[in-house]
């Protein structure tokens, strides 16, 4: 491409309406401009990389085995209705009417309309497994649109959904999808990790998110420093660490006036959060007269409460609700000053969290307002009802496969795959005929990648002060080629335009900047607009037989020999 | 592709809603399935024919110097509101709110959008000339959806849009792009025409369609068959041909009575339809005072008003309407009888078509109530105002540009390229600064493809009683290989993998039916779904070393060698 025929759309100042790096950049490189509220046109330096993120998506979908298919935007309400998620899907999901006052709505995702299709064709468990693909557009019409093309309206998205005889053929489905999400993004140039994720309540029974790692991710990522271990932090596992030592110290009970928090009590008593306990009151499940009873959590005062963890419990109510006043007041609690001594003899469950278990001589409340008790141990001062993984990981505990420590990253959400089970065939009667002449409803996975969205993180991944650094595999150009001098100089000229031809001969994705600009300009355009491989040409260079290199991510540019230049950008 | 990991979805029936071929065979081949009315599904067997359509596109769009942007489905209506097509475009337009009440609509063309991008992105005439173009879904909301996704709700367009200093500019692009369509269908391995194009109420001056032939068309095209002019009927010229002869009869009045039409008025006196003229009056342009003269046209017996034509003619109100039997009784006119003679007198517009101009010694009306004349002569007995060009082209019409004759055929729109000018440019203020420093209204082109409706005229153009034909190069399989009796012979299986293997690394794509179906289903399936080369693997042939091959226009299969049936195959 000769960037005199392109659209080079750079921009010198920073948008003041981009809040995150990636939306400021696109702005900036002319990869995208706003039409409206979370919708976005993407211009020709930003379709280069869209298409090639496309490709790598589309070559190892197919390699994978499953099947290319498109379907409508718009989708019918009925197959909404059916599913019952035209009630929950809530404002997210745009509805309109068509001419005839029939009802609509812009696809946001696509199970209710691949499940009706199964149902249509597939009539035997001999046509199972199958799994079929689409790169689409969607629209979600979200409340407050943000960061670009990182959460807009309207996106394009590869969706997949895998039809299955039995769990263990949708689990061996579900293992190429892993196996193939790792293959694209590995070919995407990105630093990713697969997560174990929650399957909240969409049901289903296993699901993992594959998280590109940026500081300005908004999901923090546990995992381990000497494993593949990684999981959304409120999915990972805090396993027990230590034992209990024997208590030391009696039991006291100390003024504490007007220490509210654990770090002003901590501070008051000169003692470490690490060695209290602090707890939650939350509501049990209610009894059979509908009673409801208060449960007391217990966690270590430097640890945090993981609410998921809490309500898979089953004394805890879902979701988690903290007990009211009155409830409280019945058992005679003094909220802020609560400790575990006495609590099961009343009757209130207490839970306590593993890393809290194994506390000697600790601090907690004293059951009375502006007191506190030190030197409390499990068993001799205070009973539970059970021990049980409530927290939230911290960086340092030990990763749950038993190999090395955690450490928590922050990510960004590129893909998700989830074993949906029979939610949708169940909805919308899928069944075929099973091996044994009965019918049987299908079960079914899905599978995501936000194709829009990984060009974002790529760059909130890739990036420094002078403006995106692309992978290779997906830069809108490989290799960018300056002549200095053009206007006067037809010898640059003449030997960049060889050169382009030989690059392009080779299979590079090549950009001849022949722009009437200044140097200065041309090399800022192409540093902000990521172009992995920079080579100028210069009279010197073509007197000495050399080439002036540099690489996007170099301090300096080098000279180079032709074959040496070839090697460089060698792929 | 192995056959039995793919979804065969063949139909044996014909559906019984699906009226034109290609629609029954999208079907039939489970190339598609409607979800809703005007909406459908792509099949996998169908999108790997809309990719290859779309790679061609893309690729040749690319060649061209066209720029691939990507705009949003979803546009706000205020930049309808500015072009002024929020009102105009009617119901076909769909609109609807999104969750903050605000105005949208459903994209089923983006003039508006890309005219906003550029009013905002360039900024000087040297940016120019700069053409945009993607590939993507469009939405109208038709009031009856039909004829599968040949007239579907929403499809896939290719939509380019020019932007232009001045006219010679855009005429530069339109000639470019009139080569690359020509490049685009020739390689989808269509017959197709470029044909001059009324620009309609759109404006503008300058237009092709793009036409695949077919007998299902819904448009006449008009074109020679000695040269490469072609024009929709409604555009052709009727030239004139031959002179005058000179008056041989004498005028006579006859009766006619109960002859109504030109049929039984020439089949009553034994005379030649084309040897008498029929008159039309309609109404003249209103002058000073409001008043609306009656304007008389006529045309020659056996031809067809043009009304595009007459509307151009001065004289005459657009659109075109009749006149009045108010306006015809102020003139004492005959309806039904009326001729020539004495209507210039009376101050009535005589408009006479060039080839009943040039007839002598024709009936036509008495002007009396069940009258015709014989022997009428113009000038001697009756005048006109002008001669021009009223009527439709016919077949055998000489084609206006000198060589040969017209042939009228029918054909299928495909595609479509338009010049603009400036009605959108105005309409939103998109100026660029020009050469001589002042504000410039930019210039721009339209260029369509309807991608999806590529595929249905395909298939309108090639098809037998046993299915689909397709054009190599957009065959969702090329080649398709069967090993006979599978199950039983690891011999043939054995083999067809050999070859299966072989013509892949060659590049062919490549289906082998490794299903456990009987030969006559794969071979009903294969023909149905129009792959173009079959090769059977059988024991006699591997015995023999020969290959039974079937192209798919073939009558009977022949045994080939390797090298022969490579060459059979050969692109």
């Amino acid at each position: 491409m000769r960037a005199s025929r392109f659209l080079f759309a750079t921009l010198r100042e920073t948008p003041n309406d981009a809040e995150v790096i990636s939306h400021q950049l696109m702005l900036r490189a002319g990869m995208i401009r706003k039409l409206a509220s979370g919708l976005y046109t993407w211009l020709p330096m930003g379709v280069r990389v869209l298409n090639k993120v496309e490709a790598i998506v589309r070559e190892e979908m197919n390699r994978s085995g499953s099947l290319e298919v498109f379907m409508p935007v718009t989708q019918p309400a009925g197959l909404w209705e059916e599913s019952g998620r035209y009630v929950q899907y809530g404002p997210e999901l745009l509805r309109f009417k068509d001419r005839h006052t029939n009802d609509f709505v812009l696809g946001p995702t696509h199970e209710e309309v691949i499940t009706d299709l199964a149902r249509n064709e597939l009539k035997s468990y001999k046509q199972l497994p199958i799994n079929f693909y689409q790169i689409q557009t969607k629209f979600r019409d979200e409340i407050r649109p943000r960061f670009g093309v990182m959460r807009s309206r309207e996106f394009i998205m590869k969706d997949a959904y895998s039809f299955h005889a039995d769990q263990a053929s949708l689990q061996e489905t579900y293992d190429v999808m892993y196996e193939t999400y790792c293959r694209i993004f590995s070919r995407l140039g990105l630093n990713f990790r697969p997560v174990q994720a929650d399957t909240g309540s969409i049901g289903g029974s296993g699901s993992h998110e594959f998280h590109v790692l940026a500081s300005s991710g908004e999901d923090d990522i546990a995992f381990s420093t000497d494993s593949d271990y990684a999981a959304n932090v409120e999915m990972a596992e805090a396993v027990l660490v230590g034992e209990r030592a024997a208590p030391a110290q009696e039991l006291k009970t100390v003024d504490t006036p007007d220490q509210k928090t654990i770090a002003d009590v901590s501070a008051f008593l000169n003692s470490d959060p690490a060695h209290s306990v602090k707890a939650l009151l939350v509501q049990g499940v209610a009894d059979e007269k509908g009673q409801i009873p208060v449960v007391a959590l217990f966690l270590r005062g430097d640890h945090e409460l993981n609410e998921i963890k809490a309500e898979k419990h089953p004394l805890i109510a879902a979701p988690l609700t903290f007990a009211t006043e009155a409830q409280i007041s019945e058992y005679n609690l003094t909220p802020g000053f609560c400790g575990p001594q006495g609590l099961v003899e009343k009757g209130i469950a207490v839970i306590v969290d593993r890393a809290a278990s194994v506390l000697s001589d600790f601090v907690a409340g004293a059951n009375e307002t502006d007191k506190h008790a030190t030197g409390v141990n499990w068993e001799r001062d205070a009973q539970f009802t059970e021990v049980y993984d409530l927290r939230n990981v911290v960086e340092g505990d030990p990763s749950p496969d038993g190999q090395g420590t955690i450490l928590i990253k922050r990510g960004i959400e590129v893909g998700h795959i989830f074993q949906l089970g029979k939610k949708y065939s169940e909805a919308l009667g899928c069944k075929v005929l099973g091996d044994d002449g009965k019918p049987l409803v299908v079960t079914m996975g899905c599978y995501g990648i936000g194709v829009t969205r990984v060009v974002a993180s790529a760059i909130e991944q890739n990036f420094d002060d002078k403006g995106i650094i692309w992978p290779s595999a997906i830069a809108p150009f490989e290799v960018a080629i300056v002549p200095m001098n053009a206007q006067k100089s037809p010898r640059t000229l003449e030997a960049a335009e060889a050169l382009y031809a030989e690059l392009q001969a080779k299979g590079y994705d090549v950009l001849l900047d022949d722009r009437n600009e200044r140097p200065g300009v041309k090399f800022s355009d192409l540093e902000l607009t990521g172009i992995p491989h920079r080579i100028v040409i210069g009279e010197k260079g073509l007197d000495a037989g050399t080439f002036e290199y540099k690489g996007r991510r170099d301090e300096e540019s080098v000279n180079l020999s032709k074959d040496e230049l070839l090697a460089k950008i060698a792929k």
